[in-house]
């Protein structure tokens, strides 16, 4: 019997009940890596539950309350009793993150903040770890899911930024007040963070510059196509001349640029430097079980050592015959009849064809088709007599193709 | 004066040359942030230096020979003395990780291999940590950059196989002798690697079914254009019926695929799960420093204690006025000489038009344009100007834009 890992959690919103769901479905996962099974042993809500009771059964405390009071006081205490923190509370980490990363040093606790920006994207610890070594000149990210839904409808569909913003909210991708989403404000919170991990320097919520969507028109996309460009709310942190900028604003985009193929309620961020030219992380950037699973992972790694490889857990067998989508291209003779045969073929070993082009060339025509995926073994299998068939006239070429339902 | 942190380096060729480079620049950079100042004590090469002694001389030992031996010996033997290591050889994980990972649990060290698979793509991190509370259902990669630029320039020019291949070893994408790339050997080698950690079961390279690239035609590339395709050689790591499955072949992905955007030499990693939907990570996936910065970002993780904030160590001014590319769109009397006023008032401010698009509505056009990089306040003092001039009959609108040479 494993012992536990006693978590405390503070705060059961949208992502405290995923956090809550996803531990309960993946705690025994973590028993073979970690020889722990981490569980919730306390909650705290506005109406139930005892601060200094969840804070005492507890070896890591989630806070995900959000806000600042009572967040701050109950991470404070929480770091001085000796406990590790996990937080994706952007607005606490923006204003008050040098007063809690010192109560962190200070007491040899590990504040681990992933969820707070960009959601399951792994820009917190990337900035913190992975690109560690080199000197980041500039960060651009979307950083805000609702802003950029609303401004993906507008570009696809010509809506209004207010028909876009009520649909948004009708599918939950917008709050009913959803001024901190688009004046900015959210994402200048973001922006602050990733600034200062990026260039280990103090930056408060409070200098960040930001602008929102509210006043950008559909007319505004539309024009901007004929010059090649596409619309987005951009958080930008870069060295400049003098010192440091970090700011928030719509800002267009060559279709080029990594972050211009990043749509919906997506969320993508740019790390640039001179060593590595630039690394691009993309993902769902809210929603319950993606936030959810940021904290875990940050849960995760606060209880195991680092860069330990764990054993294996499973011995599963790795399958040679899979099921594939196929391009399947060949010249064939151009005569009636021959289209029917090969599908009858193909459709013997249960391939069927999603799309297919047929092309005269004088007295033979090229065949080319993708098929909906089936077992690699009878794809070869029908290939293998089509081949021989009369009117086949060059050795047919197959390649896989990612189908995009299948997928 | 901090205490040194002692590297012993294995292999001096293109990595390793650039590993000493970026740690000479960056070595004073982490002595805030550790207390201790990295530094290369030993090097061993065919012709000089001896292991032994080099790993005496070491607290932590970087492997970039390449290759299974005597690679793998001095791993192990280094793991043994206690000592940590960092290694970015693919051959070795993909063929003995097993070994080496147990040899690492058992001796209570690290061993830390980012540079083994998409170079600074911070894959290995974010599968191990990130993503560690997440149950992986499929890896789709392009994990070789030779192989995606030999494929990007025959898209994009037609070009033959062999051509693109000339151009790629013309240029260093490729190597003298490509068989490992163009095989698909070197791509399945970094599936095995992610596929292991992905589902935490055995994958050795012999395992992993590979197909290559060179016997696709720009034939190939022209027809499946038709059908909405572009080509990639793919590596996938997933769940099937019965077990796992590990490939690499080439694939056709629909436009809308998060990899079908990825050209040239990147490099770009897509995990999918449940709870997350899609991750995508991307970057340059192989050179010189880009490896390096993987190697010493791994060091940096290896020399300070997880998660812990590190004390800011600039005071950087946020500064408000930066420079921006701007677009300004106003609807103008459609009179001789309105152009011209509006560039000369811009001039006035140091403006200068990128391009502008024009449009006749009856009496009235609409002036759309996009100018070069300016101080936002002369931008601003610009449009204060102009939105007095008298043949102005809308309020000037304007949205910056990231620009394509500026960025």
């Amino acid at each position: 019997m494993a012992e536990t890992f006693r978590i405390g959690l503070l705060g059961h919103g949208t992502v405290g009940s995923a956090f809550e769901a996803l531990l309960a479905e993946r705690a025994d996962a973590f028993v073979p890596i970690t020889g722990l099974r981490p569980e919730i042993t306390g909650v705290l809500t506005r109406s139930r539950g005892d601060f200094e009771e969840v804070l005492a059964n507890a070896d890591l405390v989630v806070e995900l309350i959000g806000g600042i009071e009572p967040a701050r006081d109950y991470v404070l205490r929480a770091m001085k009793a000796g406990k590790h923190v996990v937080s994706a509370n952007k607005q606490l980490l923006s204003q008050h993150g040098e007063e809690l990363w010192a109560c962190a040093r200070e007491h040899g606790v590990q504040l681990r903040f992933e969820g707070a920006v960009a959601g399951v994207v792994p820009v917190i610890r990337v900035l913190q770890e992975s690109l560690a070594a080199t000197r980041v000149e500039r960060i651009h990210g979307i950083v805000n899911g609702t802003t950029n839904y609303i401004l993906t409808e507008m570009a696809a569909r010509g809506l209004s930024y207010e028909e876009a913003l009520q649909q948004a909210q009708e599918l939950g991708y917008a709050e009913a007040d959803p001024t901190d989403d688009v004046t900015g404000r959210d994402a200048a919170a973001k922006m602050a963070i990733l600034a200062r991990l990026a260039f280990s320097t103090p930056v408060h919520l409070d200098q960040v510059v930001y602008e929102g969507i509210e006043h950008l028109t559909a007319d505004d996309m539309e024009y901007a196509k004929e010059l090649g460009l596409g619309l987005k709310l951009i958080g930008t942190a870069e060295r400049v001349d003098g010192g440091i900028s970090v700011r928030v604003h719509p800002a267009f985009l060559y279709a080029a640029h990594p972050l211009a193929s990043v749509h919906g309620p997506f969320n993508a961020v740019t790390v640039e430097s001179d060593a590595i030219t630039e690394v691009t992380l993309s993902g769902p950037g809210a929603g319950g079980p993606q936030t959810a699973t940021a904290v875990l992972g940050d849960v995760i790694s606060a209880m195991i050592p680092p860069a330990c490889t764990p054993e294996t857990t499973e011995t599963l067998p790795v399958v040679a015959d899979v099921k594939s989508a196929f391009y399947l291209a060949m010249e064939v003779d151009d005569e009636p009849g021959v289209l029917a045969q090969v599908a009858e073929v193909l459709g013997m070993q249960g391939a069927s064809i999603k799309s297919v082009v047929q092309k005269g060339l004088g007295r033979q025509a090229r065949l080319v088709m993708v098929l909906h995926p089936l077992l690699e073994s009878r794809f070869y299998a029908a290939v293998q007599l089509i081949s021989q068939m009369a009117f086949v006239r060059s050795t047919p070429r197959a390649i896989r193709v990612i189908d995009e339902e299948f997928s």
